[in-house]
């Protein structure tokens, strides 16, 4: 599973069409599928959805998500 | 709906002249056409409506947004 | 109204000379004449006012706002 | 009072050797003799002194202020 | 075991494929396999899971920890 | 005294040697002997002491001080 | 002993394999033996422990501390 990430965005780019979990600073998680990311972790996710406690709350569809809001991602199905 | 969104900025140019929704740092949601942005996530709404709690407080009209005080920005219509 | 505005700093140059409101990150709102800014969103109003919940609190006259307090810029009369 | 200024910095250009408000993030203000500035609106005060409430508490004499606590400047002569 | 380390990122390039702990500016640790990082201090963990109080709350495999949300870094067992 | 600042820096220049009072963000202020600072503002400071409410707290001898967390600086014999 | 100090890095790399008290802006501490450390003022220190109140807490052993965090350090023996 961990093989070829030999870069952080390496994670990335292997998750691309794949759900992701993004931790936000505010406290707040999206699920999302990955669509696009840069090098400022700026994120596009599609079928994006705002969780809190575990439960989906709202759903925003097509969302960018700027990078320095960002603390953690995590592709949903490793 | 997600054709050709390689970048994160790609959502953005494929959101110009449409109602996006837009999360501040601060908490605050805005909503209203977007008819610009660059690549610090500047961007400036026209018809731009202050959003608390899923009711439209205050109206602002043409409003520039500063890139560093945005969380998430979400096209409403899709 | 909206015509001519291709980039986020289109808005404030064509509200140079006329009344704007200016949202601080500390919560305050100043409105004033705008004079000048620059890439930074560093920006001069002349005539600048503190406003609080509405009302017009202190005048500090010419006043210079550093750019990186600033949470959106709007003209007041559009 | 208003010629002259074209860009941002040139209203802390046409204040030197004159009585500037400085706000600070923190809250604070400061009155005092503007000296220098630089682009990171780093400012220099001459008869330093920190402002609470409209009352003068502390006298600092000459001081570096650092351009990143800074929230707006206005000379208080205008 | 200090051998080799004339510079900062020399511990977490001596610390790849080890179990590190991360310390976060949320107060939040995670610890995981070290994958990869950058100059950014963005890091990789595999098998990452959260810890609070020094128990293991929440596992999330694979992770991409921002670096501008990290305090310190430790590798587990030295 | 004032003779010779043109630059916000050449005031921590000409305190070289002497005693200075600096501010934190935190609420801190440390007082001690500047011997050295770069254009980040960092500085050293010998015989370096915590000060709270006026008062000297503790002792810390040479100390780095990281530009980014300093407020204000004042050359405390001017 | 402030001689050789005409930077403040040079304070740093004469401090290195001696012990130095880092103070985060968390409000916590560590003392350790400076390993290495770069211009970001990211350090390296081995057998780091948290201190806490003046008591030692939790020892980390070899740590890399991200220099965005660090408000000041202190070489704990001069």
């Amino acid at each position: 599973m961990v093989n070829g990430i030999d870069r952080p965005l390496d994670l990335l780019n292997s998750a691309k069409g794949k759900e992701i979990l993004v931790q936000l600073k505010s406290g707040k998680q999206f699920v999302g599928t990955l669509l696009a990311f840069d090098i400022h972790i700026n994120v596009v996710l599609d079928g994006a959805k705002e969780v809190e406690d575990g439960e989906q709350r709202t759903s925003y569809g097509l969302t960018f998500l700027r990078g320095d809001t960002i603390v953690f991602i995590s592709p949903s199905a490793n």
